[in-house]
């Protein structure tokens, strides 16, 4: 068939929903959908490698590459920047690979006026209360962190309502194949397959 | 999960391409969708039953539907009206049943205008030489019926890019499998979630 780009998919969702969990899986189940790896000018925490769970970058060079237009979308967090650089996203699409960006509400909308193409997902939690207990069951953070992200999980979810996808994340594998199903149906919508009428009118 | 609506789909393809033989199939798979069935003027031929091939009612009957309101499109071929009622289409997507409309490309742009929320989908043969090998393997018609068909499909295809969707039918399994695909993303857009996030802060 086509000559297929990839599917550009923002997927945002609150601290503690398992967004890491469920993308890791779903790039195992599929060689065809990567993760986009984000830049940033904070330095490796733990056992965090360049290249692989961040690329890591001088404060110059990030700003050199905002300058040039090469950042999809970049914020600047307790005074270290965070973005997604262009170029590796637009050779995987271009390539056929879908390329997830995993990135909040406010980068989400920047990346949907950029790329009017790109589809939003919200991986959504079966409620409040069950982030709740996720949150407290990994028994890493004191009651005040808890509340805070709880705080936020609740803002975060009030705009929901701006994706263009909610997926549960009741079951792990069941949020995975609903991520597939989705990134296959826009696969066959008819705005990236612009060619098919031509193709299937000349084609012997 | 959210009490959820079915989904209103258009198919449209050009004769041939077995638009019948993929319904079958996807509603023997799947309990919550169901095809549309159409009223119609015209006299029941060979083996049609009234309320599964069709409704068979009088001009008088039909034209009181359409003067209340209580069509969903409707159009004149050969001196009979054939058309859509509304209340059979409405019951069904309340109670969560998705409803298959298989209507060509001008009825397909009416319900787009009544049903913003519909959802269309152009199936598609392989090639436009495939479909005429297929039109001439039924051997029931002659070289200019064929001639015909074929010009009215390369006119119906060229209208493609007005669906939201286009399924490829080369193979029956894979076609009624992407088809799933689309209806079972679109259950997953948040304009038909509405109430999914009052309901995740919600519920305990």
């Amino acid at each position: 068939m086509t000559d297929k780009k990839g599917v550009l998919v923002v997927l945002s969702g609150p601290s503690g929903c398992g967004k890491d969990t469920l993308l890791s899986k779903l790039v195992q189940r599929n060689d065809d959908v990567k993760v986009s790896i984000s830049m940033t000018t904070r330095s490796p925490r733990g056992q965090e490698i360049d290249g692989v769970d961040y690329y890591f970058v001088t404060a110059e060079y990030f700003e050199r590459k905002i300058e040039g237009g090469e950042m999809l979308e970049y914020a600047n967090y307790a005074g270290n920047y965070y973005g997604t650089p262009k170029a590796p996203v637009d050779e995987m699409l271009g390539r056929g690979i879908s390329v997830i960006l995993e990135i909040e509400v406010q980068g989400a909308e920047k990346i949907r006026k950029a790329y009017p193409d790109a589809v939003t997902v919200f991986l959504m939690p079966p409620s409040l209360a069950s982030l709740e207990k996720r949150l407290r069951s990994r028994g890493t953070e004191d009651e005040e962190t808890i509340s805070h992200r709880l705080f936020i999980a609740e803002q975060e979810i009030r705009r929901a309502g701006e994706y263009d996808y909610v997926v549960v994340n009741d079951d792990l594998d069941e949020a995975v194949a609903d991520f597939e199903t989705v990134i296959n149906a826009e696969k066959m919508r008819l705005t990236r397959n612009k060619n098919i009428i031509s193709e299937v009118i000349n084609n012997v």
